[in-house]
């Protein structure tokens, strides 16, 4: 991609987070769910880790290899003419090197955001100690920098995901961690999990910069999430897996009746 | 694949063409849509080019390259205990021995059937010569016998497709071309297109061997292709058709309402 449309469109999907609206993001999987996306008149195109995962054949939790990701990604950049930004899940790398090698490689495969998680698949238990995986976010910017792509960095936090420590204490943990990982160069911080309203409202209050939430049922709705202060919203599986459902529905009735009522 | 395994595959597809009850393939596009039919219990699964290549970003019309074709048909062969028959339009090559090429990875990557087409995409006003196709399919029944693997070859006439000729011929044409590919090694006929159910009914007669007939709406039924005699229907690109067309539904109203109703 030229240098110069992708330094455009990172720094229009940076400013979308410091917008009135909210950011909503319908996470896609392939070239044609991004197309839809696109079609729709939504900003930016989001990936899903979960969703590009069960497209290609396999669960979450990387394991599809490095290159078998950023060529899916590479597959929705191609088409579409908006901001795209990829979840790469903990980076696909065991060494802050190799994560910097990904990194590297999605943003030469057109992307101008990316989703950075501080837990490692089959790690569950337990988050990369706060000062690493401030460390990796400091380099991801320098990284950034050195390009020359102003690359927006939604670091996600998994305290409430993974339901790490006591349950009072989850609420100044992930504060904890978002303001050390918004002053480390991350653009927004990404606290998913399903959480009440209250919680919500109350994280908007707490850190430093705009925040993400997952949506879909049984979250708030967008101008729900809006009114609350939130930046932007991802649907991560829910779309893909309501998209499955249905055709669930169609072969199913396919297969016990012979009939179209539901393709048609 | 094991090749026991692959060749009892086989076996078992070519057999589901002879049995009373109708194949139904409800084609997918990648590895999610492939486990969605397999768990619906249908017992093939076959992909379709044009949802494919959508899938990838691509229009049909052999757009994707080879090695995209096989990559994307060996994800969804990893994945399901089925046989699995591939669309592979002309066969992905200018020579016969490069098409053959193509049919010998499609049996690597673990397929054990193929729909070959008479038309080459970019020459649609005219098909293949009647024995340049019959010398491919004899080619490739020869390949097949060489890997002992034998794999079922759905030979697709598109005279009515693209409307070859004048109208009042095209059943001779059709009926012409089906019988010679089956006199070649075909296992199966596609005569692709929209058909009136008597069109249906008089190709059965006509043909010496089993029929493919294009299904969805407006297509008669299931039973009531059965009841015409039709030994295999694809609903082709209609499924994934209606699951993006779902998709525009959800993703809609949640750029116009910010609502999960459709999502639910």
């Amino acid at each position: 991609m030229d240098s110069g449309i992708q330094q455009e469109r990172a720094r229009r999907l940076r400013q979308l987070h410091h917008d009135p609206a909210l950011l909503v993001l319908p996470n896609v999987w392939d070239a044609a769910s991004a197309r839809i996306v696109e079609q729709a008149g939504f900003p930016v195109i989001a990936t899903a880790s979960t969703a590009v995962a069960a497209a290609l054949g396999y669960q979450d939790g990387q394991q599809i290899s490095r290159t078998m990701l950023i060529e899916a990604i590479a597959r929705i950049t191609r088409v579409v003419d908006l901001p795209v930004t990829a979840d790469i899940e903990a980076g696909y790398g065991s060494t802050p090197a190799e994560i910097l090698e990904t990194v590297r490689q999605v943003i030469a495969a057109g992307e101008v955001g990316i989703n950075i998680e501080d837990s490692h698949p089959g790690d569950e238990d337990k988050l990369v100690y706060i000062t690493t995986q401030v460390e990796l976010i400091q380099a991801l910017r320098q990284l950034a920098t050195t390009l020359d792509i102003p690359l927006v960095i939604n670091a996600r936090t998994d305290v409430f995901l993974l339901g790490i420590g006591e349950s009072e204490e989850r609420f100044e943990h992930a504060v904890k961690r978002a303001n050390a990982y918004l002053q480390a160069g991350a653009d927004c911080i990404y606290p998913i999990g399903r959480l009440d309203r209250d919680v919500i409202a109350n994280l908007v209050k707490a850190i430093n910069g705009p925040i993400n939430i997952l949506g879909g049922p049984p979250s708030p709705t967008i101008p729900e999430l809006e009114q609350l202060g939130v930046a932007r919203v991802s649907l991560a599986g829910n779309i893909q897996r309501a998209v499955l459902e249905h055709m669930r529905t169609i072969v199913t009735e396919l297969y016990e009746h012979g009939t179209y009522t539901t393709l048609s």
